[in-house]
């Protein structure tokens, strides 16, 4: 079931996103503190890097420049890692397992750990206004990722999510909820290189089509491995969302039916994709996301 | 003592960017939560504004419209309210009061506080990208923005404070620190019009070094009105620095001294602007910020 091909190109393209995250994370340290310790700790050395997989595939099929789009998949990998530093802080998840090593506010206390995510956000923008694109293509790509990561985006979706714990809730809402928490970063990922060349409005409503789709997808696959693999596998602590009463894909529809929906919305998220693009590694994305084990 | 046209300007300008904040802060709610009116909570409702009536001095001054302003105050207050949510948190300066009313954190939780910061970042980058301005200069802007909210701007200089609590620092190192800390941000509100605008190198140049002397003045005035006025003057808890044991501008210089160099700053600031600008506002906010007592 391996595809070499594709496998070989998501390693290349997780190193290449490392080496741009590398160049436009600062470097040593300020003259007191650990900010920028902290800020690399969490944005550099891996993960699965499936956003910034996403903004190359997405580069690759509308035909445009690899260094168009290492500002685009660095751009949402730092968004990313940031959020991922605040919600693991004790008044959010409270977690201390990460990427199979401890979070950032274990390492390096909550103040510094707070002040790494508020610094990497900025640093995201500023990675993507660095993006060689028209003044215009920049300016609407930097407006999508603002959009993304607020109040409406991933920001709100962490809201709501919390505001959920514990409460009954449904489906519908459910997917509202994960659309804003992490659809609204992968749709970025997608939309970044094609806003930067400024592709045209079927174009980007078909990508925006493709995305919402794998990004659910994505969801209901993080539940259903939260409910059945163990923390060693996943590199981050297992079983939380029931420990935690959160409302899931898998409580509202059981283990079959939510894999059953993962692998619908997955043919759905290919169907999408318009034929005159090169859609080759979106498509495989697609599939690696709804069969992954970690 | 009281110049009347300028504090006329003053008010009509806080009242001109509370609209603005109405107009692009969420109004109503996500369906769960609080997020949006955590987000209103901070963003609204008054402060100084000091910011914004910079960057509406700096518009006057280079002959931009207000319009292009609002873009430019606005998104400066936004990162200022979200830096004070973030600071007055348990895990940073654990401060209960501000601008005369309870901390984000105790009204609605860490968690809630936390986030309404993270959505008001993007937030303020998404209204800076829509001033109504050339897509370079919007870049320009919003690349500065970027700048001095991160980790060599406003998120680097908290680092470097919260790391030198309890210990001594020399006179450079605090102003070094300032200048990130306070000081970015002050820069920012200075040069957004100007950026927006695409004005020439030379007037960016003087545009900065009066930015960075009222930046500089702001914060030793600051630090003498926390030693000498009380908390209902400051609407802020007084005498804090001392009881945090922190490095100030008093504690290294005296009171009489720090008054002195707030002064002297002061002149320069007025003497770096050009002449061929129209700098009546920009020349009272700098005389304002010296003299101020709340």
């Amino acid at each position: 079931m391996a595809n070499t091909g594709f496998d070989h190109w998501a390693i290349a393209h997780r190193y290449r996103v490392e080496v741009a995250l590398v160049r436009w994370t600062p470097a040593g340290e300020l003259t007191t503190g650990r900010l920028l310790e902290a800020m690399r700790y969490s944005a550099l050395g891996g993960g699965k890097r499936l956003r910034a997989l996403l903004a190359y595939a997405s580069a690759e099929a509308i035909g445009a420049t690899a260094d168009l789009a290492d500002h685009a998949a660095a751009a949402v990998e730092m968004i990313h890692a940031y959020s991922l530093i605040h919600d693991d802080m004790p008044c959010m998840d409270n977690d201390a397992l990460r990427r199979g090593k401890p979070t950032s506010h274990v390492v390096f206390g909550e103040a510094t750990a707070m002040l790494a995510g508020d610094a990497l956000q900025p640093l995201a923008f500023a990675v993507l206004l660095g993006a060689p694109a028209s003044a215009s293509g920049v300016v609407a790509a930097s407006h999508q990722l603002a959009e993304a990561s607020g109040a409406y985006g991933m920001a709100g979706g962490q809201a709501i999510d919390l505001a959920n714990v514990g409460q009954p809730m449904t489906l519908a809402a459910l997917e509202e909820m994960h659309a804003m928490k992490t659809g609204a970063m992968f749709e970025a990922a997608v939309l970044l290189p094609a806003l930067l060349a400024e592709e045209d409005e079927a174009t980007l409503t078909a990508l925006t089509a493709y995305a919402q789709k794998i990004g659910l997808t994505f969801q209901v696959v993080d539940d259903v491995l939260d409910a059945t693999a163990d923390s060693a596998t996943l590199g981050k602590t297992a079983g939380k969302d029931a420990a935690n009463d959160k409302p899931t894909f898998v409580s509202l529809m059981g283990i079959d039916a939510a894999i059953a929906y993962a692998h619908r919305l997955t043919t759905e998220a290919i169907t999408a994709l318009p034929e005159h693009l090169n859609t080759t590694n979106l498509t495989q994305l697609a599939r690696s996301m709804a069969e992954r084990t970690a």
